[in-house]
């Protein structure tokens, strides 16, 4: 039976999974914002600004009708920055089949509320039970993706058949999709992720080295750990593809829009002037905004996000930012750790 | 009070270590094996072979004696391969003073016995309390630290007063060291690290992405995790400085002589041919070698060693080795962890 999948963004993943899609023999409709870019896409099969050197498959259909993309459809992914997400679930809303299965790929937090994406989409989306929304997360590239090289991911529900049924739809031998019910998690992972990255590209820009990116990569991966769990999350996603694998992905390749971005402003950059010369979102910046807020509100130290939180609003010179990280009075290394532990000296 | 100290072993870490302690005003005695590098580092004050470009400390005291080199110091570092660890124990032990406080930086197993390095030094250094044995690890590329490059380590010892002795001792605003009562973590993570090291490098040198190599450092995350916690140590520390701060710091640094190795392997070479082109130890054959053969006793399933040990020793093909593990049929991410989870669907 073919599938009819509605792919909700036009960027460089959402691009990347249309054609994964319609690569195993999905009829795909993508939404563009712009006229422009569907038409590049429904003609010359490439999209030249998100995702260059790459042949589309011929198949995908691109629309600037978000309308005619989401009807009728079983299946819908939401890959738009964290930025549009809400306004994007109120254009489809109206024209959603009541039997419809939503994932959504979008790595961040809803600013003005601190909520995941999946709960802006209960909140949006009422009348679809949530146990048909998931979320899709991991080490993924797009650029990579798009060149078949061999990729995982996660898919998240709440329930078993949404996350199974996002898996078959979308597994192929070089994209594999693990399922997991923490969708918590996996989208806390995936959000917070970027904070690191921006700090990695930093650290990198300043000149440090591989020692101390490491290091704050540790570092990162506990306030992650930390922050997530008070959230709800599960330390074992956190551990797994959508947590540690999808911050060693960003931290450490040139792929990653978030390192470069942080790379920049190392290297002594203003923040406007990065984003200037990214002409694609950074997540990073809104999530680190979105981070430091719910720590202070839940009470949970995050030094790395409000190092970075410092020196992107508030003017703190890249190097003072983590020469304070790297000094910091912990010197018992197990203070760092969320949770209780019982481990002791001997004597 | 000036602190004299032994510094047994003379390559790359060895040598850097032994330029820390110099440089805080310590007073250095470098074991070397070979006279004429003994000579290099007390005329030149370089290590041209093990540490090229650096300019070591004038007031480092090398010899080939380590009779000499360990009598009457109160602190001893063992920074040997872990193939001569046990001999080099033997040589010194006569010579030692029995209030002395040693610690290794060794990464690896002793072969022949599954050991751990501790476990080998209350093997043979009886007489000696255990307690006064500590092991330093964490992502530290020694290439990185000679540069005064911030970088952050763990001494971990079961007696308190051991680790925080070795804090004292080489702490410097640039080598921070944190302390843990966790020996055994700490070792296990970094004789682990090299196995998948060799694995990343494997997966680069076949062409494939940071996807790809992210993925398989998760699961090798996990996989040192589930070997690690049946030998008793700390999740805690493996998700720590000495566990995925080495690992990322392994795994994606051309320093690293582990992943480099691996690369070499991945473009077709075989393990003879890489061996005699590194010319320096790469702890992570052994370390797989090792680490099979206790998996194998203990019933812990471990599959990204287990194919690089095919790969190493049973002569299966790179490419073959890496589908196998990213073909796996596992779906469900959480079959992957170690502990029992209370991770369940809701409907």
């Amino acid at each position: 039976m073919i599938q009819h999948v509605a792919v909700i963004g036009a960027g460089s993943f959402g691009t990347s999974l249309a054609n994964v899609l319609a690569g195993k023999g999905c009829q795909v409709d993508l939404y563009a914002r712009r006229q422009d870019q569907a038409d590049e896409i429904n003609q010359e099969h490439t999209n030249n600004r998100y995702l260059p050197d790459v042949s589309l498959h011929e198949g995908i259909c691109a629309s600037a009708d978000i309308a005619h993309v989401v009807r009728d459809k079983k299946w819908v992914l939401i890959v738009t920055p964290s930025s549009v997400f809400r306004e994007t679930l109120r254009m489809m809303r109206p024209h959603l089949d009541p039997d419809v299965r939503i994932a959504h790929a979008t790595k961040g937090f809803d600013l003005d509320t601190g909520q995941r994406m999946t709960q802006v989409m209960e909140e949006v989306l009422t009348g679809i039970d949530p146990g048909r929304f998931a979320v899709i997360s991991g080490p993924s590239h797009a650029e990579e993706v798009s060149r078949h090289i061999p990729t995982t991911v996660v898919a998240a529900s709440r329930s078993q058949r949404t996350a199974e049924g996002f898996q078959e739809l979308m597994m192929t031998p070089y994209f594999r999709v693990y399922t997991n019910p923490d969708v918590i998690g996996t989208e806390i992972g995936g959000a917070l992720k970027n904070i690191i990255a921006l700090g990695a590209g930093i650290c990198d820009g300043l000149g440090y080295g591989d020692n101390t990116k490491a290091a704050l990569m540790t570092r990162g991966l506990t306030e992650i750990v930390r922050l997530g769990v008070s959230l709800g999350a599960s330390q074992m996603t956190l551990s797994g593809l959508a947590g540690v694998g999808d911050l060693i992905a960003t931290c450490t390749s040139l792929h990653s829009r978030n390192y470069r971005a942080g790379f920049a402003l190392g290297q002594g950059k203003s923040l406007e002037e990065v984003l200037d010369q990214m002409g694609m979102v950074v997540e990073g910046v809104r999530a680190t905004k979105a981070a430091h807020k719910i720590a202070l509100e839940k009470g949970v130290e995050m030094p790395i996000t409000s190092a970075i939180y410092n020196l992107l609003f508030e003017g703190t010179p890249p190097r003072t930012a983590v020469e304070e990280l790297m000094g910091r009075r912990r010197i018992h290394e197990m203070e760092e750790v969320a949770e209780a532990v019982s481990l002791t000296w001997e004597s």
